[in-house]
């Protein structure tokens, strides 16, 4: 599946690079949750947002899917797991499926902070972010499950399905339904530890554990980290970052070439207006390399 | 009268900045037309701008001026002829009319090149942006007015009330009706040129005339410019630009202390998503600056 760009993210930011890329019938590979930000949705009230006068969070996300829809416009509601540059293109990896892409848009969100301890340094090496491509590693295994928001339990159901027992952690309170092999919040989650051994796919170690914020060790085999934004460095190799912040220059491009970011990835302030605005200015850099590179 | 802002323009990025800025509770001296940007009137759709679909320049202008009622924020509708940086602090002079700031956001929209060739350097020297404030100095005398919209003509006759002779030049058709003292539209105007006596009132030389297209030229001892968008660089002194727009960084600071821009004064892509994001993320950087300054 070949595109002109991939966004990944349905915040404000994507929303409006994907306008202006649609208008420009460029080919978009839009990922993210065909609900839009559940930031923006937990908004009460927006009052400083130009041309919609004091709308809640949910007004404003029907609002611009509404206007995604009457734009033609589609979002494919996966998360993405890996970007990586091929050539002169980009190869983008969301569940089973790998898209290739002239272009990538990082509209992701603000992360706070770096994830748990010994996430970003594991990522493949029993933790994932992904259950459909990933659970099936873990059958008749023990697993720990962060679940970030309610709407990734299904994605926790699933992996039930499949390992013999998970450990499941939210943030969040109120958690639905789950098999009777699953120990939901006894505990919270600290840190996702490491074996001695060097048995990881990339040669180095391997997942053998999980602390809690209590002091307790559980030993599982993998760990699933579930929720909408992942830190960009995980994403693409070699990204330079400020802290949790993308860095980019006034085009909105990073560091690697074909790669732009908008909205809150790239900093403060945290705003809709500024996200929007941010991917405005990313939508018209990508159409100008995509111009560059069609010569 | 102080201010912890002063806004020049009530296009998107103004408005944008104004309402964040209102919102947290800063004084506001807000300066452009009160029918907002005559550039996005004239919009006939625009497809792009997330949570308003399809909306036309007049209504969504509409949108905002119910917006900025809603919110309490007042627009002083004149233009601002001069800023100038006094201590820490910085002076603007707008009509007959000194308001004393903190901080200014340029929001003053793109600018088509420099003006007339002339018309920078001879300002205060016979070229005046401000028919109140200089038209007396002309009674009896001959002038000539460049009037960039139908909105100024009132400016030119109130100034055909002073000189005895206005020779009026209009980038449009159809222009109102005139006093018999105005030639309306007789040739383009081209250039404004100086004597060699240095007469002006800083010393150097002073308007004595125009060229016009066809190379005619016309005595005349003062030219009015009358038009929305003045070159920023012409309303403070030692201001950064870059060709036709103000050099920014991040956080949308000029070179100067105390004075951001934001819009289509700081560069393409010339898109209202663009200038309200900048408008937003500049009254961050303003509330943040307000904050240094008051400890």
């Amino acid at each position: 599946m070949n595109y002109d760009v991939a966004i990944i993210g349905t915040g404000p930011a994507g929303i409006a690079a994907a306008l202006t890329l649609g208008l420009h019938n460029k080919t978009i590979a839009w990922f993210g949750p065909a609900e839009l930000s559940a930031k923006v949705g937990k908004s009460e009230k927006i009052a400083n947002y130009p041309g919609v006068p004091m709308v809640s969070g949910q007004d404003l996300n029907a609002a611009f899917r509404a206007q995604i829809e009457e734009a033609g416009l589609t979002v494919i509601d996966k998360q993405v797991q890996t970007i990586m540059p091929m050539g002169s293109a980009l190869m983008v990896q969301a569940g089973m499926d790998v898209y290739n892409v002239k272009t990538v848009l990082l509209a992701t969100g603000a992360v706070s902070g770096k994830g748990f301890p010994g996430e970003e340094s594991l990522l493949g090496s029993g933790v994932s972010y992904c259950a459909t491509c990933d659970g099936f590693l873990y059958k008749g295994k023990q697993i720990a499950v962060y679940c970030g928001a309610p709407r990734f339990e299904h994605e926790a159901v699933y992996l039930a399905e499949m390992a013999e027992h998970v450990y499941l952690y939210t943030p969040y309170a109120d958690t639905g339904a789950f098999p009777e092999n699953v120990t939901v919040n006894d505990g919270k989650l600290k840190e996702i530890r490491a074996g001695e051994a060097a048995e990881g796919v990339f040669g180095g170690p391997r997942v053998n554990g999980i602390t809690l914020t209590d002091g307790r060790e559980i030993d599982v085999d993998g760990v699933f980290v579930l929720r909408d934004a992942v830190a960009p460095t995980s994403l693409i190799k070699g990204l330079e970052v400020d802290g949790a912040h993308i860095i980019v220059n006034h085009s909105m491009e990073t560091n690697i070439k074909g790669v732009y970011a908008a909205g809150d990835c790239t900093g403060r302030p945290y705003q809709i207006t500024k996200a929007t605005g941010e991917g405005n200015i990313a939508a018209h850099s990508i159409i100008e390399y995509l111009r560059e590179i069609e010569k």
